[in-house]
């Protein structure tokens, strides 16, 4: 029987310091990311050319809700389109053991299994659940994994999807074992996909997977004991280098990777790896004053400073629409010297504002190593979990036309777990989703004790009072 | 846009020689192997349990036919159920350049996605263009792929899968390379699972998989233009050692990879790895005369030769049932040793006859590389393709208490494309499934001009006439 299995299936979590808060945190923000996608017309379009295409299947039998709509679908397509909404827009948590986003895919996983009646609080704990199990084989991974093309919102994905499911509903150790073996058996998705569509759609396929693999299993459907760390397994085929199979379980329960290092979150819609060098970008703006014109005009040239690898996941440098822009760089930059905001009508659909298309094409990326002049030393440990954090330091140098040179660094950004989102920031994300009343109802309703996965997903989905 | 959809799109495989009969053979021999599952009583539950879970997801709109059953499910979960069947007792066909099994996803998805007005020769055309889809993307992955762990039936078969799907419904260039991007995305399953009833459950992810690749794609959804052979796409992330992305599209539609080298096709329910190793045992058979019980008193010893990793599939050393002894040379040898044949009687869920597990015990697996005394000399390449042929040579000693040593070697197995199964052969298995008169109805459906794809679902389903 796998390790991994009986970790999860002994887990119990919400005990332990942190992890409910940041449990309701995450769910919360999640349900306000499923709702925002409908503000972008073109997430919207796609988003609603998958529920068509789930809704053409067929009539399910016993249907569960999509948040952000006012439909029922079969649970595995209900997972499916939730996950593809909730990152959309790339406006959801992220996790840097995973290396991708795992609410995205936890919760519509939970809320596909769950029954209308089940406590709320047995989601919060197997989102925790599956949150560990991902950041857990995200680290046994390792960067290598990501370096060669796997997207882990995806890989890690189905399996942490699995995990949280089979928690939820408590299966034994041995279907437990299965529902995980068959995960991993879909572990799959590619950073070719960053920019399109299909990126978000890796974290429903990854929520679909985790529904699917918890069904087939106590279906009856037999599977390998140990398809993740056993022989010619995932680990084996994903690992891409030398693989850390305790990293898998060492110590399961004693720490909580939703709790520490815990999540990112975001305000605006772009990549989380851009995060640190539009604050950087935005703090020089602010001594920048004038007009976008007059800025674009005063601007010689911008250098943008991370380490190597940091901007993996920013594919476009020279990109043409506000939706490519979530992935630059150098566009983001660009609109933040320039004062143009980061949200959803700047990062759309529509092409870029033609200023900060020129100006990106101005924008230099250096990757700077540790300990290089000009950067802080390598970080630390965290001090919670003795664990290296990742390293995420950038920076900004402007350099302007009356010769001055502006610069700026960011160690580590506003939302990410050194900084975290506050609270009134994610309420306030919320009640733009879902109108201050259902926000402020979502909130109470996360933290009470005795709320059931019905009163929450009546709250959530498209209509709700 | 990505040179292998152009060349799906510009794929025209019926004139070509030896296409159309082979593809024949091919979707004859599926629809045998779908039924046939029913046959043992341990396929036949797992079949059930998914068959079981796919109704309860709900009424499907416009159901397609599950080959073997009475059912009609939605597209996706009759791919599905469909694919799990037909791979179920490995019995089905493989491609050496796969290292897999391609009609067990390939025909699944074209009767997933086709109209019973379809006419049948588009479907046969499709199954080329598939094939050669997934032929080539074994080859460009390479052998590596297969050592770390991957599945090929389940990786490869995923985008086989959809550029089958995509040729038979015509799809333009852009909607092809968006299907085969999505199904890259979807290109996952290990070897882990050998041995276990995920492995065939992976030949129905990956028609799954090819289904719903295509059917997103007409529905809009955005993907990356190459998520196959581009940056960070499927053979970087998938293809472990250097790859060769040429492989994929050059000479696209000069030869065909269903009819040179062409698909391997079995008789008996146990991995085609093993096929050698049994013929060149029960040639020996037939010099030792007796019960099973004097054949097993007067062994000695037995010792089996093979390539390095040519028996990489055959997982099982000791065995404890017939399940187990379908991926084990020595439970296999054994039985042929002993005269016990390798039909499902033998080789299903029930323990191994105990002698057969007891000479397993004293049979010794040999690595031996090419050129070794005792060993045929490499094989040249292939007269038809100049492609290098995969050496399939086995040998088998035995060590008789009466002190003679008794030798045989099999350079390529009955079954294999250069001994294929005699039509007289194929029709015997099919009769077996169908019934002779069903059996011969679909031959001549299969060979005529006209025939529809509802004529062949309407004699492949269970309870048909």
């Amino acid at each position: 029987m796998s390790a991994l299995a009986r970790a999860v299936v002994a887990a119990d979590p919400l005990g332990a310091t942190g992890v409910r808060a940041a449990a309701e945190r995450a769910v919360l923000d999640h349900v306000a990311c499923a709702a925002l996608c409908d503000a972008d017309p073109a997430a919207r379009d796609q988003a609603s050319h998958l529920l068509a295409w789930a809704r053409a299947e067929g009539e399910p039998v016993a249907g569960r809700p999509v948040l952000g709509t006012d439909a029922r679908l079969a649970p595995s397509r209900a997972a499916l389109v939730g996950g593809f909404r909730a990152h959309l827009l790339d406006l959801d948590d992220t996790h840097e053991d995973v290396r991708g986003h795992p609410s995205a895919s936890l919760v519509p996983t939970l809320i596909a299994l769950a029954d209308d009646a089940a406590p709320l609080p047995d989601v919060l704990a197997a989102h925790a659940v599956g949150l560990e199990a991902m950041a857990r084989l995200g680290r046994a991974l390792g960067p290598a994994h990501y370096a060669a093309g796997f997207h882990p919102t995806a890989t890690a994905g189905a399996v942490g999807a699995a995990a949280a499911g089979a928690h939820l509903l408590r299966l034994d150790e041995g279907t437990t074992a299965r529902a995980l073996s068959l995960a991993a058996s879909r572990s799959a998705g590619v950073r070719a996909q960053f920019g399109t569509p299909a990126k978000p759609l890796h974290a429903g396929m990854a929520a679909q997977a985790g529904v699917e693999a918890v069904q087939w299993a106590l279906a009856g459907i037999g599977a390998a004991d140990d398809a993740v760390a056993g022989s010619v397994g995932l680990l084996a085929s994903h690992g891409v280098e030398a693989d850390v199979r305790e990293a898998l379980t060492s110590g399961f329960g004693q720490t909580w990777a939703i709790a520490a290092p815990g999540l990112w979150m975001k305000r605006s819609p772009f990549c989380s790896a851009a995060m640190g060098l539009v604050e950087a970008a935005a703090e020089l703006a602010d001594e920048l004053d004038g007009t976008v014109d007059e800025r674009a005009a005063r601007i010689v040239g911008v250098r943008v400073r991370m380490r190597p690898g940091a901007d993996a996941a920013l594919v476009h440098r020279a990109p043409r629409t506000g939706e490519e822009a979530r992935f630059s760089a150098e566009a983001l930059v660009a609109l933040a010297l320039l004062g143009v905001p980061r949200d959803l009508a700047h990062l759309g659909a529509e092409p870029l504002d033609p200023r900060a298309r020129a100006l990106a094409g101005r924008v230099v990326r250096e990757h700077v190593s540790a300990g290089t002049r000009g950067t802080p030393s390598a970080p630390g440990p965290d001090p919670r979990t003795g664990r290296a954090v990742r390293d995420m330091w950038s920076g900004v140098d402007v350099e302007l036309a009356d010769g001055r040179v502006l610069a700026a660094q960011v160690d580590r950004p506003a939302g990410s777990p050194q900084r975290p989102l506050p609270d009134t920031a994610l309420r306030a994300k919320a009640a733009e989703a879902l109108g201050e009343e259902r926000a402020a109802a979502l909130v109470a309703l996360l933290a009470g004790p005795d709320a059931t996965v019905g009163a929450l997903t009546a709250l959530a989905v498209a209509g709700a009072p």
